[in-house]
């Protein structure tokens, strides 16, 4: 079973822990010195997370506690874009693929925790699901080289990268609005501790709508893999412990099919990736 | 005098201070309550600094601290983008000005405080000023109406808001690596508390290199005014006291120049607004 360590709430306080069978097996209140997932990663202590867990009974059982994004407050999120070969195919601009990745930022509070839903907004009625894996920095730096880049990640997870396809293309540049919509995507459900390059060079990515296959590609198949994203980022901002680099979605977006179809209240979007999990949301309308 | 409240380090140690003549005084051990700025502005409490530095000695003569930015770790830092009329013509792309606004994020760590040098990377020879005035929201909220916006802002600063040139257009979208190399711009001196309308409507603004004029305007002119900017952005994301919002810089950037002209060490750059100050850093190499 793989070791999972999440963020989550309860009775309006947040915790993290480990997740067992039957429910969370909470662990903050042993470790004032961390008050967040940050500051674990920070500390290079997932793995006592998990060695704490291990023979202690679950403290909230399933259905008493709701996910909550695992890194809550990361000094940083930074969104990998048009990273699988036919995503470039899919703008239709004519142009072959770039050189350089694209880079956009998110606010943390642009996603949600694992099964609540996203939130469709006034504004659009336009929003799509985008499957992606996320690594969680655990060692910081400025110019990592390309061959010691994944030894600078501490754990993966999963993000549901949810953008509103009109604010997207609302200015001149940039995708700023479209892509941070308050809980318009998801992260999580929870950590998975890195500790093979294996995890991440060619695994498995599929998002599925209401059962059905809409993405399904493999990391290995990435134009910028993992460690060049790193190598790439650190050459202009230091990353820090608890940065997060959300990897890149592969073709099959809601707004690239024939018509387009977006997600709306109903809906359940799941993405999964070997050895790491689901994360799963429905959708709401904004109240 | 205007009241200008500071965020400044001396032998180690951060503070918060108002200026006075001669150097700073140091408030913040006098309010443990209040972190930083981010926690001052969120408690409303601008004035009472303001109030609490009447009367009192300076406690950090001039030369024995340096300046940081003024709010070190706001939630968000939202960069408006191509917001003067003769901004849109420098793109020489023949559109027409957009309907909206352009939107990027940087990141607190690509700042650096007034009277320190911007860091010229070694990726790039590209750096680039652009003079701005940086607006600090005080009341937060979400589908904040046009006509309420105003009353939004806490204080003002400025921000020199330096740019790698050639890095903002890396790739195939996006501006976020040029605009998030470490230390590439500024921020500060210091807060002004917003108190009347009159202070962000019609100011002028203005840039000198060497003190040589390069950009001059007035926020009058903004294709998108800040109560327009607070109005769109609050419509995807909730803003919280402490976010930073920079309005956008008047034509007259070194690279619209023919030939184009970038910083180097040894040039400085002032970035000037009536009722705020000046804010001046030199260039030096990364090392």
């Amino acid at each position: 079973m793989t070791d999972r360590i999440a963020t989550f709430s309860a009775a309006g306080e947040s915790f993290y822990g480990v997740v067992a069978d039957g429910g969370m097996i909470a662990l903050s209140p042993d470790f004032p010195q961390w008050p967040t997932l940050r500051e674990v990663v920070e500390a290079g202590a997932l793995e006592q997370l998990v060695e704490a867990a291990k023979g202690r009974p679950v403290t909230h059982p399933d259905a008493s506690f709701q996910y909550e994004i695992p890194v809550p407050a990361p000094e940083k999120i930074i969104c990998v874009g048009v990273n699988f070969p036919d995503r470039n195919a899919e703008y239709k601009d004519g142009k072959d693929a770039p050189e350089n990745m694209s880079l956009f930022v998110r606010f943390p509070r642009s996603f949600t925790g694992h099964d609540r839903p996203l939130i469709r907004p006034k504004a659009s009625d336009k929003l799509d699901y985008e499957g992606e894996i996320a690594v969680v920095i655990g060692k910081g730096g400025r110019h990592i080289p390309d061959d010691e880049a994944l030894g600078h990640i501490a754990a993966l997870t999963l993000c549901n990268e949810g953008t509103l396809r009109d604010w997207v293309r609302h200015a001149k540049f940039n995708v700023t609005q479209g892509k941070n919509f308050d809980s318009s995507g998801a992260m999580g459900p929870w950590l998975v501790p890195f500790r093979d390059p294996a995890q991440i060079i060619d695994v498995r990515l599929t998002t599925r709508v209401n059962g059905e296959v809409r993405q399904d590609d493999r990391t290995g198949r990435m134009m910028f893999p993992v460690a060049r994203q790193i190598a790439y980022i650190s050459t202009f901002t230091t990353l820090l412990p608890g940065d997060i680099i959300v990897t890149g979605t592969p073709t099959g977006a809601g707004a690239r099919l024939d018509p387009p179809v977006f997600l709306e209240p109903g809906d359940l979007v799941e993405i999964e990736a070997e050895g790491i999990g689901v994360l799963r949301n429905g959708v709401a309308d904004e109240t």
